[in-house]
């Protein structure tokens, strides 16, 4: 099956303990794409401004991304700068411009209207909304956001909510949504808003996938994946929509949905978003191959599996 | 087998979002005995005032717990108190009145000294290290400590560290005692320092063990087990001593110590911990069955065993 990631391809600056780089390939559209492509075919609809050229595009190419949705504008590419300190689970942002980004309006290919699984990467919920709406075929629609949009457009927000299937966000962001400090009661009081599933980011420590009562049939359980602990990150841009395109990629791949696939995607996630953090940039991501992604996702199983 | 524990007996006045308490029963010592007590023969070394009656005696003997080891001390019994505000993470102290635990001497009643397994709760680690002298049977030790020693006391730390087998502290403890902002850099170099074992606790995202290269046999991979989201948690307190009772004594109880025993042993340590936290002081710990652990054993299974 394939899947369609709409959301922002951009050039970032990064700056942490291990180095800086100027002018890389970043983007969220970009780190669900090369993550979901090692386990099915990959659409990208975004915006690029005329400093994104064949270079940039052969990126997408070499891993078979089909990048026929991303529509090139007159301007700049999103251009985005942040420093990392020692506690690198958060970015100090030095800049964010928008340029070309400021103005996307999501046009979905003809070709691209069959697809039967979509990410609606961190963008406004309006667009979010609208794409969602356009895309008649969707089975299974996952979605990210952010503080920005939690505090600035809640209205807008809770009525994306009301159209996804699976919710992707962090601790702090469910908190916040959710107006509740206890981690599973705000997780309950997020599924009241429409996502059937809602999988909880916890950084260095995995993720929790919780369930509405009954959605796709498996019961509410919670189920909870590790990731490794990781001794040299890099750049840990990227990791949240390497973890997205991995456990999307991973549903989009299978036959059926059920729980055992829903919880080797919580795996998948954290694989692939231990493997983002190791390089700058894409640079891990770019460059993988399926028998090591699965030597990793051993490795995860290894870590928790009792006997 | 049997396992001595050396700590605090305590009262407490605990306040939380869910309500508060005063006077009861608390302690290190008394949390990591009670969880401990539905695994194997508990024997603790502990000092109390003349305000510890048969009431408190009865809460350990109810368990089967040998006090013979509890010192009775003219004046009162340590008493601390504390409040958890929405972040339940982190205890405000609002007093601490160490009392009799101001001049504790550890006493080894000549009937512990055959003890195979020993607990050093978070006290002075000049007295941890006498303690750890004196128990010439010792097979096993664990030790617990905290960021006051870690800060006040590094030598003497550093010296306990060198005789113990396991350690178990938190994130921030680990990060602190290792001069180190990556965790597992920061868990290397504290097993450098001595144990043979490291067990991180993450509060609600439970807990890793790291081990030294050839410790028990085993090789170096570390292992991490849950915690299940709770959505109650009336009183944190204890909840750290009570995972080390659970992990300590599911050991004890066990012929040999193997990687299969310590991986039960974590998520024992976890199940201990999530009872504790479920109702104020040690009102849960005190009237468990070993079936209703065992089941929730299975739950913490279930929540991250992929088929």
């Amino acid at each position: 099956m394939s899947i369609l990631v709409v959301g922002s391809v951009a050039f970032d600056d990064v700056a942490s303990p291990s180095g800086s780089v100027k002018n890389i390939l970043g983007g969220a559209g970009t780190y669900f794409a090369l993550a979901a492509s090692y386990f099915t075919q990959v659409r990208v609809v975004a915006v690029v401004g005329e400093d994104f050229g064949a270079e940039q595009e052969q990126v997408f190419r070499k891993r078979g991304i089909d990048i026929r949705g991303i529509e090139h504008a007159a301007g700049k590419t999103f251009r985005w700068g942040g420093t990392y300190s020692d506690n690198l689970n958060e970015a100090k942002t030095d800049f964010t411009d928008l340029n070309v980004f400021e103005r996307f309006q999501p046009r979905i290919p003809k070709e691209y209207e069959d697809t039967e699984f979509l990410f609606l990467a961190n963008i406004q919920p309006t667009l979010q909304a609208d794409v969602r709406r356009k895309m008649h075929a969707a089975r299974l629609t996952g979605c990210d956001t952010m503080n920005y949009w939690i505090q600035g457009t809640p209205k807008e927000l809770a009525e994306t909510l009301k159209l996804v299937d699976v919710l992707l966000i962090n601790d702090t962001e469910t908190k916040m949504l959710a107006h509740e400090s206890n981690l599973p009661r705000a997780a309950h009081n997020v599924l009241a808003m429409g996502p059937r599933a809602l999988v909880i980011k916890h950084g260095e420590y995995g993720a929790t996938i919780f369930f509405r009562e009954g959605a796709f049939g498996i019961g509410r359980h919670p189920f909870r994946a590790p990731t490794l602990p990781i001794e040299e990150v890099k750049d840990p841009t990227g990791a949240g929509d390497s973890f997205a395109g991995g456990f999307m990629g991973y549903i989009a791949s299978q036959e059926e949905l059920n729980r055992e696939v829903l919880k080797r995607a919580l795996f998948y996630g954290g694989v692939m978003g231990s493997f983002a953090v190791e390089r700058f940039g894409t640079e891990r991501l770019q460059g993988l191959t399926r028998e090591e992604i699965d030597e990793r996702f051993q490795v995860f199983r290894e870590l928790t599996h009792l006997e």
